[in-house]
């Protein structure tokens, strides 16, 4: 290898054979892992993102698997500008009628449709024979080709699967008119020599191939997830399937920043390329994180607090002289920006609605004259506001503008004295309550003194803080995650006050369920 | 592939030219990237984890670096029972003194030594030209093989140096007699294809390759630094340099436990093996997240909370049906256990001291008796104690027996109203103390009170709150992260109170500063 070509590279003239199509699963199988679940509002938010950064095809969702599923499939392809939407079903046909509605309103819509090709889920998990899977393989696809152009069919578990087996599955798919063929390592058990080999026997043996997209949608339970991707595309492959920092059943999948900076680093190597804008990278993998409430790693790639932090004396030296030294991307390709402190209690009106939108924030009149007092009361108490903290201030002023309950006012008594008491008043419905509550700690009894108030049957399954900026009089921000008959809402809420963050972040929670619930039926889950 | 050859696969038979040596750089190259600064003691633990895991080679730390670091490479040489002990140095002659001087008290140690060979390294960082890098390889090779035959030299940034003249550095270090070559891929640049063709040239055309172990050092900045390390074994190299939960600078290094579980998962396409004990990876991954307050991200793999977690409807029925259907390791070969819920407040000494055992503590009749009175008032507090709810309490007693401050009482008022109030008594070398104060939120009058008591410059550098169970009756952790003329430290402190936790954190990183203070200079730092 040698370094000065590296150095100088240019870009590579972008031919469209070589044009990596990136479709996202985030709001699919990264929703889907333990905990991930996401809200209807929050997943129209990713999608919004997603949408503006260049991804090219969206899998919103499952549409059969519940109605808030297939309405935020269905509301994501009614406002997408430039993305495929896609919807994914089994391979029945109910699924598949239910997914090409779910997708109609779509200007470009795709139906993804899969089954288990594998041994193990044959037998195992379907009970049926070879046979049987190739017949349903070309019903399904059939039926898929009847309600759009635009058909992607999977191999479950193609990895483990029979050659032979997988070619006759590819074969009928491309037949029935397929135009994505997609191998999963759905266990994430490949390795990046064995994954191309497998996508290059595909390509060879079956008759048709080189008239489909063939598409990677790898797992990362050996930490092979992205080289296996890029084995894939080197092999022929010309979608890969990933997500926002990597969310996904177990150990996830192929984290999509990873994937497109990658390509565009070593596009030398591998002269592909992909319409992403990475400078949006760094914003979506906060958005994600901040939905999820699944912290990102700070040493994670691309995008973890660390990645483009230097620290031992050595490196620092060289960063110093020459920043490629130490560096093979820069921290603005992937929209890494300082901090910026310029913010204070003598910032106005216009300086503020300046940084909002710096901060791509736009805020309706309202919402802007609640945040600029709320704004004014955190730089009285707080000597630097950070962007993080216009960030953390704004965001939750938008999730509670249509709230039912709002923290009015809260007083706790903590210590090793115990037992720790809480005074909470609550706006409910525009009504004030206030009442005592005890509990184990002061969290516990703001949240004893919350539940009295707002009686519900949904359980803790999350508490979590952190400092949103650095020094003692950070804002507090914490997650609350509640759960009940599976739903899961998490909550945020920022405050100087670790209490008052903390009742917030329970109380918007508590929102978010009853804002599902009455989405479902008519009638509210409040007791009172 | 195949699968029903997999799922019955054997464990291969183990040759020794198969054996892949574990390097762990947790504490060297872990240690220096920003935040993850651990102490002296918090080094000792981690090291002594990994000696027992069966790490084959500790890279313990810098020795010309700091005092400190010198300090712990020699106290690690000093306990390791198996693991070699090495220690890095710049090609100086001091430096390799140095480091031989720390490493004298190990049974078996090493000296690595390393020189940046890119041009960017010599142009930028150095300043010299190739004749003089080879002097100095040849210089520093010979000098640590005068202390040690156990030798082992790096190629910094060798993955962007020209073919030739990294064979002409690899050639003079193993004249001067390097054991070990170690390439790395110090920016993370490389793909799997490159990596492994790097190392095949090399062990074709060095004269002498043949005779030592090469090495793969991989970085993460691109998410190839497993799949890099693997494409190293599978070209000849027989160690893998790897941290634990892929700590180190940037987006870190290759993570041991995906690196030595894609080995054992995979034996069938890549026929090496390690002497890892895989049930410990779990163990070390928590110690070392808890000990740099760096969180594991859940979608990590191998050791991720949700790695071993399924949540689809399908993926559910599958693991039903035949846990081979989504599953390619069992959580038991890497140390999971279910959390098991057998301690509550009837429970005995003799319950818990068992316990104990089983969760791997060994406590002196003291520490014990402490322990057990915490656990008692805990129960009384908490309807289910949990495994990882003793763990904690442990942890803390272990951590505080040798403290100068403790928390002797703590009450708190926070809330909306303002300003927030803490009565904070401290115990000093034995004597009480009591201070009233205020702050910006709770937490910052507790902290402002305490450090009235202990005054002191410390910066407050991370302030961090989990719940270590479920449920509204969690203990709370808390990390506090101070800093001082570029000193760290990260105190912890766990209670049902998040009050009363932050205060315990909060000390409890003010002793180990002060520790710290006092083994460099005999006076301490204590103001009053």
């Amino acid at each position: 290898m040698d370094s000065d070509e590296n150095q100088t590279k240019q870009e590579a003239p972008r031919a469209d054979s070589d044009r990596v199509v990136i479709f996202d699963t985030t709001l699919r199988d990264g929703e889907q892992c333990p905990g991930a679940t996401m809200t209807f509002d929050e997943k129209l938010e990713i999608a919004e993102l997603l949408d503006e950064m260049g991804v090219d095809i969206i899998e919103a969702g499952f549409p059969i698997a519940s109605q808030g599923d297939f309405e935020s499939v269905q509301e994501i392809a009614r406002r997408a500008n430039n993305s495929v939407i896609c919807g994914l079903s089994r391979a029945q046909l109910k699924d598949i009628d239910v997914c090409a509605e779910a997708i109609k309103p779509a200007a470009r819509g795709r139906i993804h449709t899969f089954i288990g090709t594998s041994p193990l889920h044959r037998k195992y998990q379907m009970g049926i024979e070879k046979a049987e899977v190739l017949e349903r393989v070309t019903a399904s696809v059939t039926r898929a080709r009847n309600h759009t152009g635009d058909v992607e069919w999977s191999a479950m578990d193609a990895t483990r699967t029979e050659d032979d087996f997988l070619c006759a599955c590819v074969e009928a798919a491309i037949k029935a008119g397929a135009t994505t063929i997609n191998i999963p390592d759905t266990v994430g058990y490949a390795t990046p020599d064995e994954f191309g080999a497998l996508k290059r026997m595909l390509l060879e043996r079956v008759p048709g191939a080189e008239a489909v997209v063939f598409s990677t949608h790898c797992h990362n339970d050996l930490g092979l997830a992205v080289a296996n991707s890029l084995a894939g595309v080197v092999a022929g492959a010309r979608q890969v399937e990933c997500t926002i920092n990597g969310l996904g059943e177990r150990a996830g999948n192929a984290a999509l920043e990873e994937v497109v900076m990658a390509i565009k680093t070593r596009s030398d190597v591998m002269p592909f390329w992909t319409g992403i804008d990475t400078t949006m990278l760094t914003r979506a993998s906060k958005l994600v994180s901040r939905v999820t409430a699944f912290p990102v790693q700070y040493n994670k790639a691309i995008v973890g607090r660390n990645a483009f932090a230097h620290e031992s004396g050595i490196h620092q030296d060289g960063m110093l002289k020459n920043s490629q030294t130490f560096e093979i991307m820069t921290p603005e390709s992937v929209g890494v920006k300082e901090s910026s402190l310029v913010m204070g209690k003598h910032s106005g009106r216009h300086a503020f609605r300046e940084k909002l939108k710096e901060l791509g924030y736009e805020l309706g009149d309202n919402a802007f004259e609640d945040a600029f007092v709320r704004f004014k009361t955190l730089a009285d108490r707080k000597k630097h506001v950070y962007d993080e903290d216009i960030e953390a201030l704004v965001d939750q002023e938008i999730a509670s503008a249509r709230d039912r309950i709002k923290v009015v006012a809260l007083t706790v008594i903590a210590g090793t004295g115990g037992p720790q008491k809480a005074t909470v008043t609550l706006d409910i419905d525009g009504k004030q309550h206030t009442v005592e509550a005890t509990g184990d700690g002061p969290v516990d009894a703001t949240f004893q003194g919350i539940s009295s108030l707002v009686p519900h049957e949904a359980r803790l399954a999350l508490y979590q803080v952190s400092a949103v900026t650095e020094g003692t009089d950070a804002q507090a921000e914490v997650m609350v995650r509640l759960e009940v008959d599976g739903k899961i809402a998490t909550g945020r809420g920022s405050d100087t006050d670790t209490m008052v963050a903390s009742a917030r972040a329970y109380v918007s929670a508590l929102n978010k369920l009853m804002a599902r619930e009455a989405r479902r039926k008519p009638e509210t889950m409040l007791a009172s």
